[in-house]
C-alpha cells in the first residue's frame, strides 16, 4: 500500500498527444482524487492545456523537455538519443522514486527498451512481460506474454503466471486468480517441452498459484481463467487475432442490419441496447497494457487513443500502485523460489 | 484432373456416425452427381440408412467391418490394433487407388496417425501438416497448420506455404492465392528464426508463390491473405480463438437483444437478416479440415457434426480430387525445390 499516487506522464506519446494525456489526467483525477502528476513534455504546449482545466490545478507539474520518442524511432536508438526525451524522464522519475508509476502511449519498442534499461528487472525475473486484460463471458482476464519475448522457456512461462497472478489480484481485484497455460488441442502432441515444464511447476507441492492446468484458444473469449500465459509470440497472435474476429464480426452485423429495410427498423429498436454492447467491449475501457517484470510500474497506452483510454491507461497504474503491486510480486518470487528448489523441478524446455 | 471420384466414408466415426455419414453422402451426391461411395463400417447398421435413401442406390458400395476407432483411443492403439477398423480400411482404399479420396469424423490424432502410415508422406515433404479454410471480410482464407507440428522450421512453414497454396487453388478456386505468414507486430523482435528464414525462402527469385509477406493476428479475420501459414502451436490457438471470440460475441449479441422489450421489438424486424448471418457463419459450412502432404487426400469432419457438415466435408475432398490437388502440389514442390538450390538460400531456424 501507498499513501502517495504521483503518476509521470510521457506527455508527448501518442498519435493524440499532448491533447489526449492532459485530458486523460483531468479524467483520471476525478476517479482518484488522491493522484498527482508530473507532466514530462514541451511546456508551451502543455502549460495552456493544463490551464484549461481546473480540475488538474494544484496537482500537475510540468517538466519542460523539448525531445520525445517518434513513433518510427528504434528501441537502440531511442536508448542511446532518448536520455532527455519525455518518455525517458517520465521513467527516470520512477525510478528515482519521485513517481510511483509512468504512463505513455508512445513507441512500444523504445519504452520496452528505456523501461528495462531505467526501472531494472525485477531479482527473480529473467524477462519482462507484457500483459493486459480483455472482456469475456464471465467478466474480464489477464494474457500474458504479448509480445516481449518471441521464444520461451517453461521458467520464463512459470515467472509470467506469477505475474500475470499478481496483476489480476491489483487491477481486477480478484483475490485468488486462477491461472491457465494456453496449450493446444492435439490430441498425441498436448504442447511443446516448455508448456510441460511450466504446468509440472506450476502444478508443484507448495506453488503459490491457483493453477487450472491447460487451458485453449476458445477459453480465452469464453474465461476460464483469471490469467492466461503463453509465450509472447502466441500471445501477440491470439489477442490480435480476437481483435479482429470482433471486429470482422461488428461488421457482419452492421452489415445484416443494412440489408433490408425491415432489418433497418429492426435496428432502430434495437439501438439503445446495442449501444450497450458497443460500451462493454469499448475497446477504450481496456487500455493499458503494463510491462511486468520491471522494478517499477510502467503503463503502455494505446498509441492512438483518446482521452478516455488514455484515462483507463493511468488508472491500470494507479490500482497497480494503490494495490501494493509490487510487493506483492516479490512476496510471490520468494515463495515460488522455494518451490523451485524442490528436486522435482522438471528439466525446462530443450531447445 | 480424375474422371472417377470414388470417396471412402469412414462410416463408424464421429458423434453422430453412422447416421449423420450415410444422410451426408446422400446431400453430396446432389451436388456431384458422379460421385460414387465406398461405406466402410457395420452392414447391418449402414443397409438400412442406404435403403432409405433412393439417391445413394447404384452409387454406394457397402464394405463391412466390425471395428472401428473410438473417439478416446490413442493414435498408438490405433494404429497396432486398428487395421480393420472403418477408419483404416477407408484411408487403405485410397492408398490401393481405389478410392481418390477419404473422409472421417473419428478420432483426430488416430487418422493423423493411420493416414501418415497408410498414404505416406509425399516426397519433398518432412511433416504433413492441418489445413482449413474460414470466413474473412473479403471471402474466404486457408489457414495451417492447426497442431500437427507443434515446433517448425523454417523449411516446414515453407512447405506449408507450398501445401496451402494448392488447397487454396483447389478447394476455394482462387487462381493465384497470396500466402502470408503469421508473425507479431512487436518493433524490436519481428518474429522468430523460424518465420525470418521462411519469409526469405518464399521471396527468393524463382519461388512460386505469390508471397505477400507477414501477416498479424488480425489479419486473419480481415482476410489480407488467402492463405496464412504459420507453427501448429500458433495455428491451433488463432483458429480456437477466433472460435471463442465469435461465441463470445453471438452471445453478447444476443444478451443485447434479450435486454429490453424494444430490443426484442426489434429482434423481430431483423431477424431475416441476423438468420442470414447466422447461415453466413456457420461452422458447418466450413466443417472439413484436411490432412495436407500426404500421397492421398484424407479430410477429417468435426465429430459433432450433422449430415450438411459432413456432406461439406465430401465436398473438400470431392474439390480436391477434381482439380488435380495431388499433381498441382507435385509440381510446386518441383518447382520449390529449384528454389531450395540456390546459393542465396537463407540458413533454416538453428533451433
Amino acid at each position: 500500500m501507498s499513501d502517495r499516487l504521483v503518476v509521470a506522464l510521457d506527455a508527448m506519446g501518442g498519435d493524440k498527444a499532448p491533447d489526449a494525456v492532459v485530458k486523460g489526467a483531468a479524467i483520471a483525477r476525478e476517479r482518484f482524487p488522491q493522484i498527482q502528476f508530473l507532466l514530462f513534455g514541451v511546456e508551451s504546449r502543455l502549460a495552456p492545456l493544463v490551464e484549461k482545466l481546473p480540475i488538474l490545478k494544484g496537482c500537475s507539474t510540468i517538466r519542460h523537455t523539448d525531445n520525445y520518442i517518434t513513433g518510427d524511432a528504434k528501441p537502440s536508438t531511442a536508448l542511446r538519443q532518448g536520455r532527455q526525451s519525455s518518455m525517458r524522464l517520465a521513467l527516470d522519475a520512477v525510478a528515482a522514486g519521485e513517481a510511483q508509476c509512468m504512463v505513455s502511449a508512445g513507441n512500444t519498442g523504445a519504452l520496452m527498451a528505456m523501461a528495462k534499461f531505467a526501472l531494472k528487472t525485477l531479482p527473480g525475473i529473467d524477462r519482462p512481460a507484457i500483459a493486459t486484460f480483455f472482456p469475456t463471458r464471465r467478466g474480464e482476464s489477464v494474457l500474458l506474454d504479448l509480445g516481449a519475448n518471441v521464444e520461451c522457456d517453461a521458467e520464463n512461462l512459470v515467472q509470467f503466471a506469477l505475474m500475470g497472478e499478481v496483476f489480476a489480484r491489483t487491477v481486477l481485484g480478484v483475490s485468488r486468480p486462477s491461472v491457465g497455460l494456453l496449450n493446444i488441442g492435439s490430441e498425441e502432441l498436448k504442447g511443446n517441452d516448455a508448456v510441460r515444464g511450466a504446468a509440472a511447476r506450476l502444478r508443484a507441492p507448495g506453488s503459490p498459484i491457483n493453477f487450472v492446468g491447460y487451458v485453449e484458444g476458445d477459453d480465452i473469449g469464453a474465461g476460464s481463467a483469471d490469467v492466461i500465459v503463453t509465450d509472447g509470440f502466441t500471445g501477440n497472435v491470439a489477442l490480435k487475432t480476437a481483435e479482429g474476429t470482433a471486429k470482422l464480426f461488428l461488421e457482419f452485423v452492421r452489415t445484416a442490419f443494412a440489408s433490408s429495410t425491415l432489418a433497418k427498423l429492426g435496428y432502430v429498436f434495437a439501438k439503445p441496447a446495442l449501444q450497450k454492447l458497443r460500451e462493454r467491449l469499448d475497446v477504450r475501457r481496456y487500455n493499458g497494457a503494463v510491462f511486468l517484470g520491471l522494478d517499477g510500474i510502467a503503463v503502455k497506452s494505446h498509441g492512438g487513443t483518446d482521452e478516455l483510454g488514455f484515462a483507463s491507461a493511468i488508472a491500470v497504474g494507479a490500482d497497480m500502485v494503490i494495490n501494493g503491486f509490487l510487493d506483492k510480486i516479490r512476496d510471490d518470487i520468494a515463495r515460488m523460489s522455494a518451490v523451485t528448489d524442490l528436486p522435482e523441478k522438471p528439466q525446462t524446455a530443450a531447445i
